[in-house]
């Protein structure tokens, strides 16, 4: 009888997207087929990452996240991964994955736009000149990310990955809580 | 006798909130009521959408995103919307919606705060002076967002619309995985 | 029949994390072990948060937000909570949460970062200085955050706080809806 509602309350599937010329050179995601699941229940799944300390700096972490969740990945046929650092001085981002300049040029970015030292203007001082510029930091690329699962794996493009974003000099181990959500 | 176990497990509705004096001159958002599902599987929906080649710059886009999945959205009393774009030099944020010169300003932001051409530090030269920047500002205002569904609709106030945020100077398609979940 | 698909699609646990060295000096938070929860379906929850006007700047919100919603969470073993502001002149994110100058600092950074007045180059200044700024400050933090529900509570960081940044001078209340899903 409950059932019943439930099957009241399915959804529809998405209609396929009109197709559309596509041009983006050199990558290939393969094409995600419509999905509504309507007779199981969500599972939810939810660990605690504990990354080694990374020098300060952003660091792509795709394999080592991946490598902790790809059995449980791979139970999932459309979902959301979640990912959260609980920390206030390191942060997570989705950016390039390729070419490690990128990653570079974006703490020389960081470095660049927040002031640290004698120059700047803080008043939370007492945790060393690095703290306070990673509180900001931390803030201007966040502390989260939701990903889609799609057939078992990060629906992510082509050219992203995951970036731990550390802004400390001395830095600990940081922790990520990871909770995936599908059917 | 599986079902015994979801009821058992059935939240108690979130009490209404306490009445507030609400002062929020010609805004008008109407009132969310608490609702607690219990009987019913959640339900997943996910497409890709392909969003053509936009100019640099900011653009509303709600229009065609909503135009995309309303046919879904609206089987969902209660849940959440996952739009995550699958690239590296484009962004997505959510800001005001009517007057295009906030577009315009928040783009003039993006290319005053981040170095681009001859006085750039970037060592990520070789995809053209406008690539590292695009990186940049991807990571500064992130690749996806997560909306309250309420009654068939995205629950955004007013005055907020999705925006596609293009940094390269001469962009490809961008692709738009979205998550539908809810009840 | 239907539940058979549904243990059909059961994840299997996620194995727990191999044992590392852990340093985080004065800071401790709970193990959270390994769950995956086949038998029930997913509860939800939404309500609208109506927060009172808060002055120009970061403000710790954590005990306004839990207090509104703790009596949901307790019902939830695992899951999300979703905070989403209903507005383009403030943000949400999650940092510091015991001293105030980090919230003091944060605040000089943003008007440090982004002009306001004479020197702005804005062409929306119809709604006062304050405005434009206030949308460009909306979209670097963020209107959004998705946080992990363990055992009943939000599982942030010991030093992790929500914060309300509001970014205009004269602020109305601001609405902030909270979706809550798990099991």
């Amino acid at each position: 009888m409950q059932m019943q509602a439930t099957v009241f309350f399915a959804s529809k599937p998405i209609s396929s997207a009109t197709p559309r010329v596509l041009r983006v050179k050199s990558q290939y995601t393969p094409a995600i087929s419509t999905r509504t699941d309507q007779s199981m229940a969500s599972k939810w799944a939810q660990k605690t990452i504990v990354l080694p300390p990374h020098r300060r700096g952003c660091h792509l972490i795709t394999p080592k996240i991946v490598k902790e969740i790809e059995q449980d990945l791979s139970g999932f046929k459309c979902g959301l991964a979640h990912f959260f650092i609980q920390h206030t001085s390191a942060s997570l981002t989705i950016n390039e994955n390729y070419d490690s300049d990128v990653r570079d040029d974006t703490e020389t970015f960081l470095n660049k736009i927040v002031p640290e030292g004698r120059s700047a203007p803080w008043k939370h001082t007492m945790e060393g000149p690095d703290d306070m510029p990673a509180h900001i930091k931390s803030s201007m690329f966040g502390c989260q990310l939701t990903v889609p699962i799609t057939d078992g794996h990060l629906n992510i493009g082509t050219w992203q990955g995951i970036w731990l974003c550390e802004h400390r000099d001395h830095a600990t181990a940081r922790k990520v809580v990871v909770t995936l959500n599908g059917v």
